[in-house]
């Protein structure tokens, strides 16, 4: 395992193929800096012992210690162990922990690799190992491109008008394949050292082009990644952690990007490509059983807080909305230990989660999470909306007013009020406000998509024979 | 263990306190029979080579296989197998199976007259044990009379103007205690063999004469049950299993009751009282997440089922709304399931499950009920609301016109289509039916009590530092 | 205008063609008597100074006064009159009041029968006309039978197997036609005097022999009502007014019923068939805003009620709900003001509601009205739901119990307590609370056909024209 | 009347009090635009003569036309009429059209200041009238200062560590009173000619230094605005309406600013006081049955439109989400009309809206706000939070990209695809965004401030009345 510096150092030597707002820029950029900051605490606290019983798993592969976010899940503990690191670091960055896409591609590669070369004497599973040992020796850091841009979502991706709409191979050669399309929302991207891509949805056997798995560096030839950023307003004088971390996405372009076939983990086997699509869905699922809980940690923090600042912490109506976060904070962590206790072993000897719990927690906190904003601008009042901006707690001309008219229960300071009302200001109503929102209800998987995962997997017919039973309705007529 | 013709013997055997509609009856009154056909199933299912291995355990006490509603939870498998034993028998009667009372007063108690002997120099548990280890022996039924009557919500019990409003001891004599008062809604006292007193809420230092535990035969002197029943309509030639079943409950009236040292497991130490009382509470709350969740499969099946003879199993709206129950049940069920991962071994040796999973769980299942019905009335359509009574279909004159009428998908015969239309009319508009959703709603807790729960045990103040922490604000900060 | 007494004169010497629970009988059967009481409450109140400011209008047609009830909107007052009055009846009787079904029947033929004549050169408006006059002077009560069995609903009425599955014209003869088929959920139908049939829904041109709109005596030849009746539980001492109202539905069947001409008010113009189905559900949907603020305000009555005799009315969470109450109550009541402010004046003279009004209203009274029982039901506590039967409250073993332990608040005396918790637990726990519940979610339209109605109508063109303008998307743009 | 540029032009002159940044600026300050623009839109429309007829009204005081925003209301239609304006307005600037502070405030003195002679012998209403003559002549803009800062929520304002943490009178002169104290969340302050100073909440009678009434220039000596901005980005090449318009808030602080007797409308009446506030409060609300309106109508025009261009405009789910933004809207409006149908002729001859109705639609909207962001944000999918800047569309290296992979429905031009996604990544994750949700959720009051209205007001004893009657209990049982 590394040290962060040693990360940020191998990352500051990558080919410089980001654009960001009309530039083209290195990864040392200062645009960069806050969401490299988040990931660099994902090494930073497996080299601190209050961490490292949590952070740091066993490989499989060489039994060398790594960290966790490169570890294949050997049991269910292992993903409980996952969930929980999760909901932890994200309370040390105020959000999205980032490095999760890593170990849900790698997990679910592994899964399904393993399969097809089961079923289809391929050897992407071989391939795939000798990968995984040098990623967890390198202690690297993966992105997953998974969302394609999909063009009209009312047609499937050999029907749309230009078929690079959904990322496809465009030519196979004796040393590997040649790729063209692009990939959306891809957080992390811009400072991870790999892209691990995989399909996006269910494939046709016309739609053999399209089921393709792979890794490359995210800085390969041919890969342009368009980024864009949302941070919380830059502090002058009123210094804050939170203002120290964020996070990127990238829209990849993959422009005839060739891959060489030891990082070719699927090629053309289409009922494959769904199930990888789906069992990475469902990996990334269980890790927002993690992170969700934190968001929802710090709003009902934030909540409590100010609720106390304002002086009305006791009132039963501000109660009830503290448990009704608790509520689904517990429930979706509820699901996530559920879907591990429930975890199958799979033919590769990786451990899947249960589906049902992962699309069901996943949707709880999908549905909640406009309401739990809504929780914390109710019990914040106004003032955070219209809170002047810091230069005008600094300019003596109105220095003095805002600290006088903002006290509210005196036991508190006016710079800790300041400071409070500062990061929910911060928090609610910056561009990178809009930002998370989007993300903690569309990333992983809208509702839409679990509410999907919940009807195709659940035996519904098994409740229905229940009810025939009990209405005295026979199982054995064919048509009751 | 015994079986249930054998249990059935036993309860006819009673003395008849039991009121019914201005009479006193006997248990085998032809009133009591569809409830206790639902016990009488947990004793046929344990004897039943397909249900064994969820049903059996082995006595701590003596080793002997024990019926699981009789075992004392060793470790948390054992909280999930009565979680999963719960759903399952709930299918087969349709609804509450009703004996988790007894489990779960049993083991609260073994947690609690431990601690209580070990702050007090008391001999409680070992009373208990003794009690638990004939309970075991006999395999016997037990209500747990918890809910006081309470009188005016607004004051404790020692500020009532009547003090048995919450029930207490009258009289301490060398032999035993003699109690007064009254504990409502008792689910499954009119035919349990025995009933276990337990508190209803925290005790003040002066309310040492409500801090009271025990249990006695549900026939003893002084006993008296008065009985509200609800039960679907009788089926004349149309008969189903759902048409079998019901539950019963009473206000228990104990006027002047003797209760024998041996029987008696609390006594005065008032902080013990509540804690006694918070604990079946949970215990009982867990058993929920069996329970509910089973209610919820009942309405899945029978919203789908309806769908599908109407002809429209596949709109999507209506897909939508399983996707809504599927979730509620498995999100309650994860909760038991993370719930018992996550369970403490007491001092006692007794496993109690987590507490906030438990209340979010219960909570979560209170909360969605009335909508859970809404969704099946929503589908069902109004004809089960207006279905001419069995009667009019066996009529000569009016048969004809209602098979002709009733007929939907046609691939469903009239009689399935009448049948299903019967048990959604059974299960929504009979006076069995408030009497169902007021049971799923406040039984065990309702929300407003799991809400409450949430609150008492959360660490709110660890979120708050979460949030401190990421604004600037010191930790150490006395008033921040 | 007649009184109630020579009304139930009237209604006793009809054919008796009233089956229910396997019999035949007439219409002084004492199973009729609860929902004719509330019928009377309409001609009780005409008569009563109180109410006749309300209750009384000017035949436009012969300028005498008339039952509201059976008066053509001259006005959008006319509109908020009948929504004011329905509400205040429902206060009398604790639920429908279910005369508006002829005011909303008459008026939808109306308004459809002159603009079908305007098109088509037929003579329905001037027979209408004539019937009208006499139902005006007779003071009659009609129901309308709308909705069809419908058979499977993914088919269209020619398309179903049995083509009687929606009811339709059979033959077409010199003096009449004759009708087969079945309606159901006909409220009223039982104890009124005349039956309006209109179509169900939309109609394709080969659908004419199913538009079909008429009226007849409700003991016609070949009418029979097969009835399902609910009422709360019987009172033996004490009585109450809730226990002397109810209501009653048919399933009215067709056998081959022979129509006059001059009963005739459609006959084979589709178009305006779905035009009769959507403007009856319109008006029906006016009554709504009427009637079901007054479901809401008993609901928050005994809400509110229960609440202090729990002695725990100022409890915060509990004043959120009864604030929730109110809020709905207010809004469909507001909703039924614009619809009728906003009525635009037909061809035929008498005044139609705004439709998104009515739609939006009715919607969202269904929509709330499963919470509302919620509410209801989580103030009260469980104690409605296992009441002991009043005959254990006469009982003299088991009365002196039930006084003592009953008690709350000091201040409301036992009898008190006992009144509101039967009526609480009739409302709630008995056959009429599901009948209630499925009716005041289904009656006059589910929320899906309020839903459906409001995408229907509704202008959603102006306002993507609206989002295109700000984002400077030009409007000629054909394919924007 | 005046033109829009003779308006800026007077603005231009004031004394230049605003500060912004740490800079103090004149209103001719760029930051200050585009706010400006959404104000000068009052002026452009009520000269075009497709809005005359709607904001042109008769001054009663003179006869002469004025501005709507400067009307007092002669009848319930001016009520509707304002309604009208408003919703039409906010739909050119895409939001908020802030004129509405001046007439809701003015109107509300109006009422106040006649009771309030009446009742003191004042000459309050008087001094008004000339103010009001002098304000609709001018054609002015004014904003009502009413949030004061309230400081420590659990203490009343007397109570207060600060006295100042509420507006206060500190000095009463014989020409005029002197005043401190600072009001927060002043939209539309920054660029108002006149600020109108109420009290925030109810008083009691030691708290006459805290009833005080009054209008200053918005740039009188002592005044200082301390302001808080929130645009969407600026557009490079792709212009947009949207991008025009915005708001702006002031913290107002007045350091002893003097106001002379003719000024003052209320000083030390504490009743009034109370009235006041809630008078200016629930003409605000009324006017948030226009505005709101408004913004559900571009949500819903945004969500409609998504849906097409990304081909799924024909979704039932999709659909289902359109009908609850209809839904949601027309409710609210309907609230409005309601109130105004409903409105009183107060003494004074103007008319205020009923208040349960302004506060059932105003709540209704705040409770909803977050979820409507939750549709578009649902609809939409997350290419709005990850749309690179529009740079990136420019930059050559990137452009042809990003046209690429923008494609969706193939009938739009990607430039039309750009502009739509463009519009909703501004208006959900901008800074802006976040103070538009706290606006819509917070102005005119919180839902829960229209709850605590809703209870006030209501008559829930004639709720309760109703049901004892139904029950059988005395109305007369003192007790009861």
């Amino acid at each position: 395992m590394i040290t962060s510096a040693e990360w940020r150092k191998r990352l500051y030597a990558m080919q410089p193929n980001i654009y960001i707002g009309g530039e083209r820029l290195r990864r040392d950029a200062p645009q960069l800096e806050r969401p490299i900051n988040v990931v660099a605490t994902t090494f930073d606290c497996a080299a601190d012992p209050a961490y490292s019983a949590l952070m740091l798993a066993s490989s499989h592969i060489t039994g060398s210690k790594v960290n966790r976010f490169c570890n294949i899940h050997q049991s269910w503990e292992d993903l409980v162990n996952k969930q929980r690191m999760t909901r932890e670091l994200c309370h040390k960055t105020g959000g999205c922990i980032q490095r999760c896409m890593g170990i849900d591609a790698t997990n679910a590669l592994y899964v399904v690799t393993h399969d097809t070369d089961q079923k289809y004497g391929t050897e992407y599973h071989k391939r795939l190992l000798a990968w995984v040992e040098n990623f967890q020796k390198q202690d690297m850091v993966a992105n997953c491109a998974q969302t394609d841009v999909k063009g009209d979502r009312s047609k499937r991706p050999h029907e749309q008008v230009d078929p690079d709409l959904y990322l496809r191979i465009v030519e196979r050669k004796s040393d590997g394949i040649v790729v063209r399309g692009a990939k959306a929302h891809n957080t992390i991207a811009p400072y991870a050292e790999e892209l691990i891509v995989v399909p996006t949805r269910s494939l046709t056997p016309e739609e053999s082009d399209w089921a393709v798995a792979f890794a490359v560096p995210a800085d390969a030839e041919g890969v342009k990644q368009i980024v864009r950023l949302a941070n919380i307003r830059e502090r002058i004088s009123l210094k804050a952690p939170i203002a120290n971390y964020s996070d990127a996405e990238s829209l990849t372009v993959f422009d005839n990007v060739f891959v060489p076939w030891d990082r070719v983990f699927l090629c053309g086997e289409t009922d494959m490509g769904g199930r990888l699509a789906l069992q990475f869905a469902e990996y990334h699922r269980h890790s927002y059983t993690g992170c969700k809980p934190a968001i929802t940690d710090i709003i009902l923090g934030a909540t409590a807080l100010v609720a106390g600042y304002n002086g009305v912490g006791n009132a039963q109506h501000i109660r009830m909305k503290l448990a009704h976060l608790i509520g689904v904070a517990e429930l979706v962590d509820a699901a996530g230990i559920a879907a591990a206790v429930n975890a199958k072993k799979t033919g590769s000897g990786a451990y899947i989660p249960d589906s049902k719990f992962v699309n069901a927690g996943r949707r709880l906190a999908g549905e909640n999470i406009f309401h739990e904003w809504e929780i914390l601008c109710d019990v914040a009042g106004g003032w955070y909306a219209t809170l002047p901006f810091e230069q005008d707690w600094i300019n003596p001309e109105t220095k003095g007013y805002l600290e006088k008219y903002t006290m509210r229960n005196p036991q508190i300071s006016a710079e800790n009020q300041h400071r409070l009302f500062r990061l929910i200001s911060d928090y609610m109503t910056t561009s990178w406000s809009g930002v998370q929102l989007a993300g903690q209800y569309h990333g992983g998987g809208s509702p839409i998509m679990e509410t999907i995962g919940l009807l195709r997997d659940y035996d519904i017919q098994s409740k229905m024979d229940i009810v025939k039973t009990l209405a005295g309705i026979s199982l054995d007529d064919p048509e009751g």
